[in-house]
């Protein structure tokens, strides 16, 4: 009966965290560093690499890797599918307002 | 440094389940009982309150009691607030894209 994919559950996963949200708001300014990517966020190294890995394993993280340079950047399927979901839900969910308004207004309309 | 609210945190975590999405699928299409939204999940009927419950605390649904009879439908606030969030880091992303575009156009135009 699943009709979304476990990509979405990696992502919907992998954005239930502070931290690894406020690394994607960083990344959707472009591409970073590691230390430019998790920078300021007040928890140790090994915390930080375990949720970069997090975001790395939901592909909502692209790590790419020139030589000794490590860049992170946002890897756009994941994200986009997750957005595509909750649009949809929240699409059905406004028409079937707009049936009920409709089928108010009729009623009043013949009310009268 | 956390600029979305813990609030947005509960509503990625609550849809990290796909039994847990497929009940909001079922309510994008209107109120329903929990014996209707849990439908077909092939699981027992403990482990289905469980992720109702999940979904409540998050406020991602919300249950209507009217004397004996439990309707649950959906809390439409946290979804946009996720929605808002997402659609807000892919506009970034893709801003982006188009400035990296404009400079690569640019820079061809004053080649030739």
């Amino acid at each position: 009966m699943y009709s979304v994919s476990e990509m979405a559950n990696d992502t919907f996963s992998a954005l239930a965290h502070p931290i690894r949200r406020s690394i994607v708001e960083r990344l959707a300014e472009g591409p970073a560093s590691v230390g430019e990517a998790t920078r300021n966020a007040g928890v140790s190294k090994p915390t930080l690499s375990r949720h970069v890995r997090v975001l790395e394993d939901a592909g909502v993280v692209v790590r790419v890797i020139d030589g000794r340079t490590h860049r992170l950047t946002l890897g756009i399927g994941p994200l986009t599918e997750a957005t595509t979901w909750l649009e949809r839900q929240r699409a059905r969910w406004e028409s079937l307002f707009d049936t009920v308004e409709d089928y108010l207004e009729e009623r009043e309309e013949n009310r009268t």
